[in-house]
């Protein structure tokens, strides 16, 4: 049985502690979900994902609807066989990518005419057709398809892409049956909180499985992110999964949770490792950084990760500096399990309303 | 203790089936090295070779001291540190990269002056001093200085080339005073029969710990390979280990462990992954292939490795089609176990004296 239920809330803040269950498993919230955008999460196996304390995936059905293409996904057995990893995974919709990713995109009520941006072949993606493909994927949660408006724009583009957002978002769910997938509505608006209310008033009414925030961290800054999901987060279901989209740094996944957000993905941890930065609770280290070059120590002394229980700064550094894969894996190792360490210390606190002081703590402003 | 025992020959050949005791642990041998040139084997943990039963790996001293240095890695405590292994390491000595990657060699009696390929910094290298490299690195088996002069070169060029390696190797043999460390000599002599023999009686007359022919899998091809293979080995010790220097193909392994060689290593399995080339026992598949689009199966059916366990060929064609690192990390995973279960299918044909028949089956000859 899917579903989800708040285990306790933080008596200083919005923040709740919850589980999720899906049909490939449990998820503990507040949760930080890896990006595998085409299949794979960049620099790990599955296998380490798990040990690194990951309980979901999330995985992009623009690249995978594209590349390897549907219907070789289905054919295989889905998108857990593709991938070889069997708990949870959640597709996004497409729509964010289409317009990040492709050029020469048309777009009406109806949907969004696209060309690839791996050869510029025509495609097209509507509510309905965005909802097939991930109900084909057999992913644990599907998204709707959303539009996304570019951050500044216009407020007539703002108010058209809220209301594309909110009509198809009743077209996927009139689209969607299939009770071993969650279906999640997506609110846009930008840092518009009118329009914010509007659209979250709108999705609640179509009733989803949980709700996600879109359209942030698309350059409005942490100050406005933090109000805009203060503003939100409050007008979607206390008994519905909350999912802020792409987000973020530790000081902002912080923030959010305590306006009362549960899930979060973002490909700092990942892309950061692979640009030799890793995280630390005392702050980054740049690992290509000379002062490495005879530092016996691990990346972060209190870490279990198997990258700081085996190899010093010094070795990373060194990996990175001749080119060698085992550095952008190490670091990429570290950075996902800092960020389940993170997720780990956030619940904990959580349990014991102790998040606020967690987050006034000194260090966390190095991250922010 | 450090040492060598033969444990079983196999009746139809020479092959021998013995265990290498080493001060980081012992190996099973015919054994083959995975190579982590620069201090990582690319493309996997270390966690994930011993897992895949590697239990030596070689690195090499030429990139080892040039990148990050012999001071830094004394400094962080060793190789072994470094590598973040804790099993054998066996270092060359560097003469082979001197001449395969650097310009301006200056080389005479006493030794050899390049140009780092990596800045150009002019570096000096001697019998003396490789040794003592080599035992600051701490590895578990330290090679010669040797000279490998390139394919159909003069008789002079060949003939001078022995000459010094055998002079070099008394040097190294002076200069060498570490009881945890075994040293291999290095004979030399391409593919001229009579030099081998002169270079190999005049090395087992300095008795070192182990033998290695050098000087191969340089452009001579299998059949002239095979042949100084078999002409040497059988000067060398019976009761010293015997390692063949950059070996190779599969069926090039079967017929010099068959000529009694014990240990082999090569860029093979993990380069080869990275080109998207797996070693099956059938022969190679390519894994960027379209065939393999909608293939639910393994890259190798009764291979036990996480790949296979895990993975269809139309992932991991998939993840080569989209560049994802989690290709190359999955086929170099594949390979490098491919490689240890071809040494434990050796190994067990050896006891059984069943070897011969093994290398005839056909199978084999598509891999040569």
């Amino acid at each position: 049985m899917t579903g989800f239920e708040v285990k306790c809330t933080d008596r200083a803040s919005a923040a709740r502690r919850g589980l999720l269950r899906t049909t490939h498993g449990d998820v503990q919230t507040p949760a930080f979900m890896p990006v595998g955008t085409a299949g794979a999460v960049k620099g790990v196996t599955p296998e380490q994902l798990r040990n690194l304390g990951a309980e979901i995936i999330l995985a992009n059905t623009y690249h995978l609807m594209l590349r390897p293409g549907v219907d070789p996904i289905e054919r295989l057995g889905g998108l857990h066989k593709l991938m070889g990893w069997d708990g949870p995974i959640l597709t996004d919709s497409g729509g964010y990518q289409v317009f990040s990713l492709s050029s020469l995109t048309k777009i009406d009520d109806d949907g969004i005419e696209f060309a690839s941006h791996v050869d510029g072949a025509k495609v097209y993606l509507d509510a309905e057709e965005a909802t097939r493909i991930q109900n084909r994927f057999g992913c644990d949660i599907a998204m709707c398809l959303d539009l996304c408006p570019p951050f500044g724009c216009e407020q007539s583009e703002l108010a058209e892409a809220v209301n594309r957002t909110i009509r198809w978002a009743k077209r996927c769910k009139d689209t969607h049956h299939n009770a071993n997938q969650m279906l999640f509505g997506i609110t846009q608006g930008g840092i518009d909180l009118e329009m914010r209310q509007r659209c979250a008033k709108e999705l609640v009414a179509l009733d989803f499985d949980g709700y996600a925030i879109g359209g942030l961290a698309i350059g409005e800054g942490h100050k406005n992110m933090v109000k805009t999901v203060r503003h939100t987060a409050p007008l979607l279901p206390q008994d519905k999964p909350r999912y802020l989209m792409g987000v973020g740094m530790p000081a902002d996944i912080i923030a959010a949770v305590l306006a009362g957000v549960d899930m979060f993905d973002c490909v700092l941890p990942t892309r950061n490792a692979r640009n030799a930065y890793a995280f630390t609770m005392a702050g980054p280290l740049r690992m290509r950084n000379n002062e490495h070059i005879c530092n016996a120590q691990p990346i972060e002394k209190d870490c279990d990760c198997y990258a700081c229980k085996h190899f010093s700064r010094a070795a990373i550094r060194h990996f990175f500096n001749v080119r060698e894969m085992l550095g952008p894996i190490l670091t990429t190792i570290h950075n996902l399990r800092f960020y389940q360490r993170l997720m780990s210390e956030i619940r904990r606190h959580i349990e014991q309303s102790t998040l606020a002081e967690m987050f006034h703590h000194q260090h966390w402003k190095a991250q922010s």
